[in-house]
């Protein structure tokens, strides 16, 4: 990619769709935002996201557009069958917005975005073998495999946080039990202090509604017994599906991101100890676990450019 | 490559080392065999294998050499630490077999030099994400992602034999407990048999030194229940293991290899069974489980013959 060239990336979330212009080093040089939930269909969205950004002084700079979205399909071009986005079962959103910005456009889900970003702008700029693997309201994870990024045969590749790690385990949004995301996401350990506190055990935590992440993690730091219960639980999960990860890849790193990933060396110290004593011993020390080296307000946008820069090779 | 050029494929096993001279359409035009037990240590091998091939009428047709052979590393070009060969820790034959010949030389372990077979003369010559699992004494693995070899950083990838699948489960050779290949291995069956026995399960079988597969197999066709019991559960973990591998890579299909295999219906029908039943929604009825779709007297060959295909871009 030549020094003036840039490459729009664009995350839609079910909430806000932003986007932002990135040069070939990562640098965010102007940004924008658009709500979602104000547009009925997406062709509305696209108009307007287009207007505002023919207008940026920079466009004509524009090589290519990069998107995020949940279940972003790269193959079809579309977000098919997307929970939290009313507008239908599949969103032609490269044939929709390529039309309304004449530049090519590329499409894949945010965990697959997530692990662009690191490739292209973060801490794996030298790797070629590598995952990012999200520990949000669900987990996502994006792999790299000899330096290119999983999609799979019909653009469903990645889908690690539903490996199933406990037989008759707990029930999944996907319709399977025991999913790894139903113990590892931020959900998944909402639920465990919850399973722990219905069995008696004494917390300062309190089952409602506003019991957190955050919450949990602040009872772990000042020492309370269930808070601290549910990150062991956690990270011994995380860790022997991520012993199996590694016998499967042979990765460099593992970089760790989102919500639960926040919580430092809550998570990551015994997540990385239950993996190595869940190891071969060709593969014992060979892998780090990481945190995401991306800014954290940038990382979408990032994501979502990257993905283009993938796709077209710059 | 052209008409007229060949690969040389080389198998080192424990008890043979066999070659073949393949064409560009997978046929092996000359071959020839050596008893690796012959010889005290690999430049003696090679040696002799370097005249019998340079004896050969085709010799200057000759491209490249493949090898495949236990803990054969793409990244060393070497044999790092094989249990059955005793020619020390690292035995180097890309730069023994490259001098003696005067050809480049391509190493890799014999799973994926099964899968590169598969991918130049088998079934997936059409395929770019597939694996190739073989069901022998242990269980390996060889793991195509987008068009290309899945070989990891340190040339260890696609150790899918030791993805952990039960909790303190069966010791394996790896020294870790609970190992897939513990449970759908020819060893894993008779292990299984062995224990029916030992809870006084009646049975055909004999729980002695001449307990094999192809026993099995034959009592679970004649419709004992220990025998089709030991075959319902090596299909349970064989198809569960199968659908996490899907939630991950999102292959277009899946073949089934070595002693195992050969039982057919027995081995596919439940294995394909269970892994249905535990894919998510996208992911049901999409991925076809295979025999291998090559002749089995050649397979090592042309496995080998493959690698240096894969690696050197024929």
């Amino acid at each position: 990619m030549g020094t003036n060239d840039y490459i729009l990336g664009i995350d839609i979330g079910g909430t806000n769709t932003v986007f932002g212009l990135v040069d070939g080093l990562g640098n965010i040089v102007n940004r924008g935002k658009l709500s979602t939930r104000n547009y009925s269909d997406f062709e509305s969205l696209a108009f307007d996201l287009a207007a505002k950004i023919k207008a940026l002084p920079l466009f004509s700079n524009l090589k290519a557009v990069g998107v995020g979205a949940p279940n972003g399909n790269f193959f079809s071009g579309s977000i098919d069958f997307a929970p939290n986005l009313n507008w239908g079962e599949h969103i032609r959103v490269n044939e929709i917005l390529g039309k309304a910005l004449s530049l090519p456009v590329v499409i894949t889900n945010d965990a697959n975005a997530a692990a662009c970003g690191e490739k292209f702008y973060g801490g794996a700029i030298e790797m070629t073998d590598f995952v990012t693997i999200t520990l949000g309201t669900g987990v996502g994870s994006g792999i790299y495999v000899n330096g290119n990024l999983l999609q799979g045969k019909h653009g469903f590749g990645g889908e690690f946080g539903h490996i199933i790690v406990e037989e008759n385990g707990r029930l999944c949004g996907c319709g399977k039990r025991g999913c790894l995301e139903t113990y590892t996401s931020v959900s998944g350990i909402i639920y465990t202090v919850k399973e722990l506190i219905s069995k008696g055990e004494k917390t300062v935590l309190v089952d409602d509604e506003n019991l957190n992440g955050k919450k949990i993690e602040q009872a772990a730091i000042s020492g309370d017994a269930v808070a601290l219960k549910s990150f062991q639980i956690t990270t011994e999960y995380l860790g022997k599906a991520l012993a199996n990860y590694v016998t499967i890849f042979d990765p460099e790193a593992i970089f760790l991101l989102g919500g639960l990933a926040q919580s430092g060396s809550l998570i990551f110290d015994n997540t990385k100890k239950v993996m190595e004593e869940n190891l071969m011993k060709i593969f014992k020390n060979q892998v780090q676990i990481l945190p995401s080296q991306l800014p954290d307000a940038d990382a979408a946008i990032l994501g979502a450019a990257a993905i283009a820069g993938e796709a077209l090779n710059f």
